[in-house]
């Protein structure tokens, strides 16, 4: 098992599901900790979907541009 | 696994959605423990949306300016 | 770790939201054991909104002023 | 961590939420244990909101004035 | 942590509700164990609420006057 | 913590909800184990109500006269 | 703590209810175990109300009689 | 606590609720294990109701006569 | 207690009920493991009701003849 | 305990339920892990009815011929 | 115990149904881990039916050609 | 057992399913951990059906071209 891929981590972590509904929709991990900052950023084309967890290093996800947003609070549109 | 990170912390905590509907939404996280202060803030332009959990750090999330609001307890708009 | 700011302890804690309809608003953090009393105090301009969780410090939280409150037993106007 | 301040306790518990709807209501926390005695006695103003919880200290809550009482097992006025 | 005064039992035993419809409503817990009998008796005016979780020391709650009790398993009005 | 009085049970436990409609009805707590008597039992006067835990020493309850009875399995009228 | 008595039993078995609708309604506790037998009877009244659990030894409870019987799976009247 | 009458066994197994609809309802219970065969058979008269959980000893119950049988997976008649 | 008849087993598995409709039922408890076979065969008459737990040994139940089967998943009819 | 027959396994796993609708339903229980065969093969006639759990060897069942197969995520026939 | 074939698994893992509606519906299961390939394909004929689990081995399933496909998540059809 | 291949993995992890609409429907695994690359990349044809799990190595799924896509918190079209 490799530690510096998250092995160990339980597979079991919430998700959230971003549908981009125009190209350059962008995903932003923001790490967990003292130091909060952009550790990875996705970039969807339109109809592109993309379905993400919260991980041992991200604690808050950050989307920009127009895209469908399903959560386990609800539905949201971004841009 | 690197501590400084949040390394070992569970990814299951409770999250909120945070949607801006105008320029200039902040939201900051606010320190668990006695000192209890802002420790970051993230600004949002309008339409963007970030999903944000609670963590080893953040006891409190402030929201100033419009915004949509969706947890677990109900949606309200800020602003 | 950082045990001074909270380490440790679980961000599942149950939260409340509350949204200030008045500049002014206060909320207050009021300490868990013998001595119950304010260990930390936010103030709230209108529309601004405040998600808070119980902490291993905070066993009772007071809103002054003109706010709605979500939490898990209903909804409330304060003021 | 400092257990004066009843630290080590789980900020899990269940909580009622107190709305004063006349000034001078009292919210009296009463201990657990052999020795049933008022520990903390907390006076809210009109409008005024309290989110309370069950702690190692507090088995009991009494109010006293005119007050929406929100709990796990309905809603009640008091006064 | 003080062990006379209950420290160690969790915050998260069950309770009743009991609003005081007249003066002199009593609320009496009765022991647990091979002795059973009364250990505390509160006093509640007309109008006054008490919310009283089962305890340690408490396994039955006697209510005497005109009251109105919610309980997990429904309500009943005493007196 | 006091063993003789039932310390250290967990105060978790079912409970039952009896109103007299008459005076002199009786709650009779019946004993667990090989020698099953009564080991307690609480008099009660019309529209006097008992909120009764099971314990460890209490595996039945017999309830004698006109009463109202409220338990998880549903709600009957004795006497 | 008293082993004979059922002592560390914890108290939050299965019950059932049972209400006499005539006089000699019979409720008997059978044992756990290889040797299945009566362990304990008991009579009651017409309108007489007992409330019994299952403990570690009774694995099994005959009601002769006429009575209503609440139980987790529904409601039946004997005799 | 007495093995050979089940002691230690938890009191929280399923059961189910058999009315016998005639003299002579017989329930038996069938042993677990390698060997099975009937380690307890009851007689029920019309009218009267067995209560009867699963054992250590016991994992299959079969009626014979005409009864009303409530499980959890639903109601039958058998007979 | 006694292994060779399934003891320490939880009698809290999930069951099946099976009613005859005519003579001769079979039900066929099939072994556990890489040498899947009957292990035991009860033959049911007309109007007998079985109630019967997977257990450590019987991994699958096969039913010959007519009769109604309730389970977790739906209630089907052989035969 | 027998390990030859899979003792120990707890029996809460999961079943279906399959009903052969004509003679010669087949039902093939599949090994788990590196080496995907058929362990066991059971036919079924017309009418019969095998309710078949999960086991530490069975990781898929493939059923061959015209029946009716209930499981927790819904009902289908097959052939 | 043969742990060359999953021995110590818990059978408790999600499964899916797949019902084959035409001939040569191909099941692939694909590797957990850093090599995802495919381990094992297994070929349903029209009206086959497969119960498949996730296992240790397989974190993906694969299925070509027309079939019914049932989930926790909902039903779709293949081809 | 073989930890190359994702062993000791528990297979209880929440999937998702997704059912592509043309040919060369992508789905990438995304990496967990602090270098988030793409680990695996299927190519699904029109009307092929994957079910696929979130594993210690994937954090993230992403799907591109015409697809219908079920999860726990709702269903999306991707393309």
């Amino acid at each position: 098992m490799d530690l510096e891929d998250g092995g160990g981590e339980l597979p079991t972590g919430r998700y959230i599901v971003v549908k981009a509904l125009e190209d350059g929709v962008t995903i932003m991990g923001l790490t967990r900790g003292r130091d909060t900052r952009s550790h990875h950023s996705e970039r969807l084309d339109a109809g592109e979907v993309m379905v993400a967890q919260f991980t041992q290093l991200t604690a808050a996800i950050k989307i920009r541009g127009n895209a469908e947003i399903l959560t386990d609070v609800g539905t949201v549109n971004s841009g």
